[in-house]
């Protein structure tokens, strides 16, 4: 199947134009065929050995999100002080997550035991079933994107906050909670940039040839 | 920025279209600009704390190709006694990596320790920069799909084996080795389910609303 230069540059756009999404959900409900599509195309990673270890927790119920919240705001308060001062009066003014202004959360799990103890691919190298999951993250942020909609991966939070909000079994990892809803606007920049928190590193620095060569970071 | 139906269409085409090739690589040169479209892509996708932690090692030289194909065929050889007998024999019908045979591999690291020890969005769930470079390779491997470029994944290596091949550093994590380059044609389904291997499961025995509810896998 051929994806002509027109299709290529649409992937193109999508890609770029991206966002990790915290205050910009608007109360707009997504409909029921839209958020199929999106996880359909996470179903659609690539995994490991074809093992499909994910799965997906879509949660519109506002007590659940509001457990999830305070579990956000408490790990949140840890985090703050572990930055320096002057990091911390920054830190303190970005808003980090939108999980109650977003129609719904998802949360995305990976079942490390799925099809048995031994999964082709995942002989030499364990965490191949991790990272199967992590590419479904990044195809329904991406179809999300295509869907007008936007995403943020809430990663501030303990894993058990989630877990019991959730009912996770113990043997299920627990990969990404985001949340997922129509936007006012896509920012042109990631904010961490806007923000000077961190520049935009040249891609260049991150291209090398044949070995490792080290670079100014 | 709005994504159009058509912009949309075009990247569920993409997804849907992607796959992780071994066999059907032909020899062809990617061109610089397309390559560095591809890396760009990569480069531009959500990293916890815009922490950028990704670096691409592009690999075209053949004596190094030789070597981490040397390493693949040690690794396979180990994990193909860890299946049951009846498996072996549909594994090594397999045919697991296109080294040789794809022009370029690309091996994606990550730096741990970029930007200092403290990195926002980090600070509870440490495996957020090993994801961060897992989403790089997802987007990579879309934008691959898109410019009609087949990638694969090889996870049957060592990392030592490419730490020594790429003189990649003790302290930088290896996340993924890629083959990369033209193809024949793309399959219509994954290998492995072509193969009989494992079976697509269910998308909708993945979707779960508001809590874990236990379902067959």
């Amino acid at each position: 199947m051929h994806i002509s230069e027109q299709e290529r540059d649409a992937v193109y756009k999508t890609i770029f134009s991206r966002r990790d999404v915290r205050s910009d959900f608007i109360n707009k409900s997504i409909p029921e065929d839209v958020l199929k599509r999106i996880l359909t195309a996470a179903h659609h990673a690539p995994s490991v050995g074809f093992m499909q270890p994910w799965d997906f927790i879509v949660i519109n119920d506002k007590v659940t999100k509001q457990k999830i919240k305070h579990g956000f705001e408490q790990a949140n308060s840890v985090s703050k002080k572990m930055f320096t001062d002057d990091q911390q009066q920054a830190y303190q003014k970005l808003k980090l997550e939108g999980i109650l202004e977003a129609p719904i959360g998802i949360c995305v799990t990976c079942d490390r035991e799925r099809n048995g103890p031994v999964v082709l691919g995942k002989t030499i190298k364990a965490e191949m079933d991790l990272y199967s999951a992590v590419c479904a993250v990044q195809n329904l942020w991406l179809a999300a994107r295509a869907e007008n909609l936007g995403v943020g991966w809430v990663s501030i939070i303990e894993d058990d906050i989630l877990r019991n909000a959730l009912n996770i079994p113990a043997e299920i990892e627990i990969i990404a909670y985001l949340c997922i809803g129509y936007v006012t606007h896509f920012k042109d920049k990631p904010e961490l940039e806007s923000a000077g928190w961190l520049p935009r590193r040249s891609v260049d620095k991150a291209i090398h040839y044949n070995k490792w060569t080290p670079k100014v970071k």
